[in-house]
């Protein structure tokens, strides 16, 4: 494959919109990007209106000389199928293209997003501009690869709640369940008299008296969840047989909870995601995080929440999803030995989307850059070139300020060194479950408004890191040979066959740590008749006896691992059945019930406490052979290539291992060094 | 009438739903309710698409074999009509039996309540399933009861903001004022040019530009009550006609003000209600019961907001309604002498629909259950009697976990002696007075976000409860003899002839309190045009001055009673014209001013102030001849029966007369060794 | 002139509704209304349903006789079109004059304000009535002016989503751009494919996917502030023609933001608003005001929140607007040498319509009055003669209570001696530019939640009250000429014209003083190409460096002026290109940068402190020549006609220039005595 610049190190991108400036602007900005130390830049994105501004009739000739001044400077392209941005013309033409929100309302035309993936004329124009763009650019020396869409589910959008997905939904249940009886059974529709007698009598989910079933709401999702699978599927068909030997990734969302980013990813190439780490913070934070931590890390964002996204998507196109057997396989990039994974679009300044957005701290572009190349990211392109000076982005910063002066974002990056961040395996031993089928039926009904399924799962994360273990965040199907460590944070769907995989990665030498609700919930979306741990209750040697919602100011204490400790939010108990307890709650409804089981090398953490998760972690992991390095605040350890990346999230120096960390810093040592 | 339980103690029972479990399961449950001291066991409530799993076509195999295996371990049932989930073939075939919210929107299948109770469609096939089901059931010797539909009103259900309510709304307006002038005089059209020319011009008062004339909300508020009145009196009547000799109930829920209960109990032998404490007090409480307070009874709800709830539905179905001249006389049922009340679901563990859902506190569903008797319950029935696997209960508790192992409740149920519990008359001497048309006209114009209909009447129940009397909650317009004092703590709608039945209840010897508010309002729902108290003027010797709403931080001192006080929320002033004047502010813009005013017997408290409410009432009470005995947090006392239960809420151990109360437990005395 | 008392001092009057009470009391009223030395009172305000209670039919008996009855007390009689109230014959029969709100659902009939500004049908009934009203009491000798409608955009009413509003929304955009081309390139349709091909696929930018392009918001805005103009100017024409010699006006609402005050009050012979100090401070207060301070002002209000909209609403008709070359000429009113103001409502009691609803301090009323002719009025009304006994307002007081007893404010009200409040000139020496353009770009992306338009703007309004100084709001294209400081506060949007005007005014010795984001907009919406300050660029010496959105708890340091300040909420840095510095910011990203810039007499602060704003705009002041007298919190001066206004505002006694002012209080002293 030639598309791709030959190399051993992080490679660096923008995303530029030409047709947002004047012509005479783009052969300067060209050259200014090459002179930056770029090598790529992402074109098209929301282009469809100049592409096509009116039915059929295409208008190439800005797009061939906007990718030729960027070839012109050596410049590799990654174009965008446009389809985010559908044009007045189609829309107003198609208005049954339209999706619905929850609310039953239309959701119009006049920013982005505005389509239901289950449209059948939407999806035609969106081949039909996919395969002009595929063939008029497919084999273009300059285009690397292609961005399919933008930001599936932003705003909202995995979902529609009428039109042509409600339409759609009768035939996916009749196609998955045979019959009604099949799916009445299935979502207990026998409680409330919710029977179906006709597939036509099948709605979304949505404006019902009460909440709605979680079968209902955990199929509609899966099948909301299988229309963009779909929609994307038909895009890449055409761009691999328009544009071979190019990639094809998609840029996903921070914490985007809307549809199976496995099942999305699959086809791709490698995931890309948009790595905007203040926004993430103050917008996208799990319950949980508290007003403090918002303020401390308001202009960095948070290490582990950055951490955790990278650590996801490094992982949705790679073994985790292919070595379930599902239908394809995974092709790596030319540059990287591994399914690798790009940020594709990097803050590198203050976003605008947050109620507040703050001005990133000195260093922070620098940081973050490094961080995502210690994750595994093989390029970081960042967003956006130039501010914006029309528009719903206006506030938002580029490289260059609106009066094309450079930002202190420009400046980090054209110091920094490239040859420092060498590609190469992330070796993390440590496997984290995921499963967006967990979170849904976990959200579905929370049971405490405190936590979620990320806010937990995030819980878990962020022990480990700081304990300095690094991380791979798979899929709960994954194969986890390798892994010494696998936790399972909040997967509450287990079924036998996953069951019987975490089970054979524990005869394989795995540690397994389960949080509280792990294996509550059925692959229908009720519990188990036998309760809690269904199929997983012999290898656990337990099942759940009681759980506890705890509203703030409401917590109960734990004794164990020789220390107390205090949950809050949440407290489950168990009855062993073979485990040995290793802590008991001490006072409240549950005094003296096990807290935390173990039987063999597996173990279950029942109380919401991060002392105690951490406790339980270090000592499952020191058991395990993995390294353990208590970590001070804001400090993080991440290993890659054999280099290990040193960082300082805090506002203010710290010491860390006999040396002074600058506020807001990294260095790269040789692993060997650091021990 | 042979069809209940010859008893003379409390008799319980569980709320069981056999479709929702395999059938094998069915004997053993109800050998286990037997072994556990159920008498009742509640069946078929939503049970509709079982029933009649298509137009017309019957299915009793599953229901007659149920009843069947229940009678066959002497357990009496109790059938619920399944109205309150139509099936999805009748919603989709009558689209128009869907009700409207307030925002406009059709409330959908796919949970439960999903009807508008005009609908005629709806209602002809709620009177066909009622009479197939009676017509089956109704002389089964083990049927002792009926539940009609469940919880009325129950997320919001009371009205219905189009369709058919919306057609019908004119029609009522029609019967009720003749001409359109008496309309328009009624509500006070002219203000704001709202004068109609023609019925049909009204609508529901929703989605007005700015809020609707309270007029309008309250003709809305009792024209939908009537609906559900009339809706329930056709399933009584057949009920009637065809289960001769049983009993008919209907379960209310907590705190539900969307109808006038006294009128839709009406026709029913005794009022059940559904008991959540935990829920009630997270979801439920009114405005006024502050974070610090739901956290210390976090489990165990509190226990006045309980408590005040079995005073309000022992009440509803009772001389109260029967003593002023309506159309029905009261029928008690066979084991009370007196029309009791059923507690038709008792929460026995954790309930799921709060945002947070706390165990309760061992002791606390042993403690609700003597509460209810105590409080004049006849039969207390769990909720439910195994968790359920599937749909949206799946995380709420039953006496069996769902895993079939028995729940904490469970054990406190089978320790609990029913014996000690035996059946009689509550002796309140208290009289607190209720009523749904002035909670509609309060909470249409509360003036001050801090308070409610609710939150001012439980501020006086409370303060009645900590000073150890009994209370009965009685409609505003009930016959009063007997009562030594008289409460109104929020019955701003006063009319004549409300004002001279509480002038007879004077003259009677009782003693009357009245809280801010009182005959503020006329029956049409404006103000009287000689202002505060209109036709109570004269009785209490005063008419208003001013009123106050203060924001948080805001109050106003009160001095009188030999002590200093301090009103927050709401505090009005009086211009005494006969009365004497027990308290006056003190500073702020009421400086000087009336603030607790009495003429003979009757008392009037303008400030919103615990403390000085609980020292009026003290001495009220005392005067009157009521014993007082103050209570410290959390203990209560409630009689039956020649009985008192001396109850402790609080989380730790409490002492009270001479004696250290366990936490959160009760205590069954003989009142002779108490006083 | 004759239809105006002649007088030189402050006149009073009420509003009344005598269709709301009994024949018999008009009379009496009348009387007790002149008593009270009233001169005024407003007359129908909403009585259309009772003027024409069916199409076409008029009833004019009931007003014929109400005006006489004010008449033969020698009242002057106010008359409104009744225009804000259509009755329901006429919604009915035309359902399609309903607007729509945000959320695309029809706002219906039931309270008031019900009406979209573009239905051809309502606006020919709006005509038809004010024609049929002004030819009956046009020239009737009592009558002394009329007002428009009431409260224009009240409740949101300012634009309507659908209907008539969307249909008409396509042709203003052609008429003003003329070409697709031309608006898809002001409005930046470009980003996110958002360019129109033809006129009618533009709907108004509500129920879109994500935020809406600002400029569709700031068109939009415009578009609909046109309809309001154009629909009060028909009411305006009909009323010249038919009502001679009589003055117009509008009563305008509390900080108002839906439409272009200037634009709408054109026509008009004077403003009018209504003034509810204490439901202004809890309902419309900016961001920025906080608990503790709405607490403290419960009683009164807040000084400056009061006293900006006094200023305000004297400027909007007056040479602000007509001073650059709009197309009318100023009609002073026949008691005032300058175009003045009335409060038409003025709050005398509790309001109803804010969460909570404090009674007013004693002597608040008096002091409202008094603030009132010191900023200008010319006429106090007080709201409402009596309190309504019916409908909405039934919580509303009046100067008389519901039982027809004088309310405190009645007192207040007679105590007045209005020969203290002479007429004459406001004498402000500073200019506070304002601008409605401004106001809906920076509130459509405001970037940090804790600020806005208003917030920012009050903030430099009070730090000048602060220093004693007085004010005038004047629109941001107004003739500067006469003035010695010129603040803008936040008028983000500045075009070529615009610069071109303040540059004049400092060639005129006029010092200028601008806030953050100044000149930071386009007129089309989006920014400038050569970034902030665009065309001020040159004069202030300076272009934008960075802009920080700062959330509660971050703040940034700023050092100069010989001290130390905190910025919060926001900041931004400047680099200089021939400005001097005078103050840096101290830590963070902003270290070293410019916080406060100044060339020549400009002056321009980046960072949002009070304490920072204050020092700066003080020693302005005192360059200038405006005297500065730092004023205790809650103490205030007002001058007009050689006299000073030295007001308490406070709920304590406070002391001032040697003198101890009593709580709530004022005095009128000769501005000489006072320097
Ligand atoms: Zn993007
Ligand atoms: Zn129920
Ligand atoms: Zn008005």
């Amino acid at each position: 494959m030639t598309f791709n610049l030959p190399t051993d190190h992080l490679l660096l991108g923008s995303c530029d919109y030409p047709e947002h400036v004047p012509q005479d602007r783009w052969a300067p900005y060209a050259a200014q990007q090459r002179a930056l130390g770029l090598s790529y830049v992402r074109l098209a994105e929301f282009a469809w209106s100049r592409l096509e501004p009116a039915p059929g009739q295409y208008e190439w000739a800005w797009l061939d000389e906007a990718v030729e001044t960027s070839a012109a400077q050596g410049l590799k392209v990654v174009l965008c199928t446009p389809t985010a941005t559908p044009p007045a013309w189609l829309v107003r033409a198609h208005p049954e293209m339209l999706a619905y929100d929850a609310q039953g309302r239309v959701r119009e035309f006049g920013s982005r997003r505005h389509y239901d993936f289950a449209s059948p004329v939407y999806r035609e124009h969106s081949r039909r501009i996919t395969r002009a763009l595929a063939e008029r650019y497919g084999q273009h020396p300059a285009v690397a690869g292609w961005q399919t869409d933008n930001e599936f589910g932003c705003h909202a959008t995995s979902r529609s709640y009428g039109g042509a997905s409600a339409g759609r939904f009768p035939e996916w249940l009749r196609e998955k369940y045979g019959t009604l009886d099949a799916l009445n059974d299935a979502w207990g529709n026998v409680f409330w008299s919710m029977e179906y007698s006709d597939w036509a009598q099948v709605r979304p989910p949505n404006l019902t008296v009460t909440e709605p079933n979680p079968s209902h709401l955990l199929d509609y999702a899966r099948f909301a969840s299988g229309l963009i699978a779909e929609f994307q599927a038909e895009q890449v068909t055409l761009l691999r047989e328009l544009s071979p030997g190019r990639f094809i990734t998609h840029n996903f969302m921070i914490f985007e909870s809307g549809f199976d980013h496995y099942e999305v990813a699959r086809g791709l190439d490698f995931a890309s995601w948009d790595n905007y780490p203040t926004g993430m913070l103050e917008f996208f934070a799990p319950p949980g995080v508290n007003e403090a931590l918002k303020t401390r890390y308001a202009r960095t964002g948070h290490p582990d929440l950055v951490g955790f996204n990278h650590d996801l998507y490094r992982g949705v196109v790679g073994r985790g999803v292919w070595a379930v057997g599902k239908d394809s396989t995974p092709q790596p990039t030319a540059h990287s030995p591994q399914p690798g994974f790009w940020v594709m679009e990097q803050q590198c300044g203050p976003v605008n989307w947050a109620p507040y957005n703050a001005l990133p701290a000195p260093g922070a572009t620098a940081l973050w850059t490094a961080q995502a190349w210690a994750h595994g990211a093989d390029t970081v392109s960042y967003f956006r070139w130039r501010a914006a000076t029309m528009a719903q982005e206006v506030m938002h910063s580029g490289l260059l300020r609106h009066d094309e002066t450079p930002s202190p974002g420009h400046a980090e990056v054209g110091a920094l060194d490239q040859t420092q961040f060498p590609l190469g395996p992330v070796p993390a031993k440590v496997a984290l479950l995921h499963d967006y089928e967990s979170l849904w039926l976990y959200d579905a009904q929370p049971h405490a408004a405190g936590l979620s399924y990320w806010a937990q799962t995030v819980t878990y994360y962020s022990a480990l890191r700081s304990l300095g273990a690094d991380v791979a965040v798979v899929h709960a199907d994954a194969d986890l040979s390798g892994y010494a460590v696998v936790v399972a944070p909040a997967v509450t769907l287990v079924g036998p066959e996953r069951a019987a995989r975490w089970a054979a990665a524990m005869e394989g030498g795995a540690h397994l740590v389960c949080g509280p609700r792990t294996a509550f919930r059925t692959p229908g979306g009720g519990t188990w008749e036998g309760g809690q741990f269904g199929p997983l209750s012999d290898l656990l040697g337990a099942r759940l006896s009681l759980y506890d919602s705890l509203r703030p100011g409401l917590t109960q204490g734990v004794s164990g691992l020789g220390a107390s400790f205090e949950a809050h939010t949440w407290a489950e108990s168990y009855r062993p059945l073979g485990a040995q307890v290793l802590a008991t709650y001490a006072g409240g409804p549950l005094n003296g019930e096990a807290a935390v089981i173990r039987r063999g090398q597996a173990t279950v953490i029942g109380a919401h406490s991060e002392a105690l998760i951490g406790a339980v972690l270090a000592e499952v992991l020191t058991t395990a052979g993995v390294p353990v390095t208590p970590l001070p605040e804001g400090v993080r350890l991440s290993r890659r290539a054999g280099q290990v990346l040193v960082q300082n999230w805090n506002p203010e120096p710290t010491e860390w291992n006999g040396r002074m960390l600058p506020p807001v810093s990294f260095q790269v040592l040789p692993e060997a060094d650091h021990a």
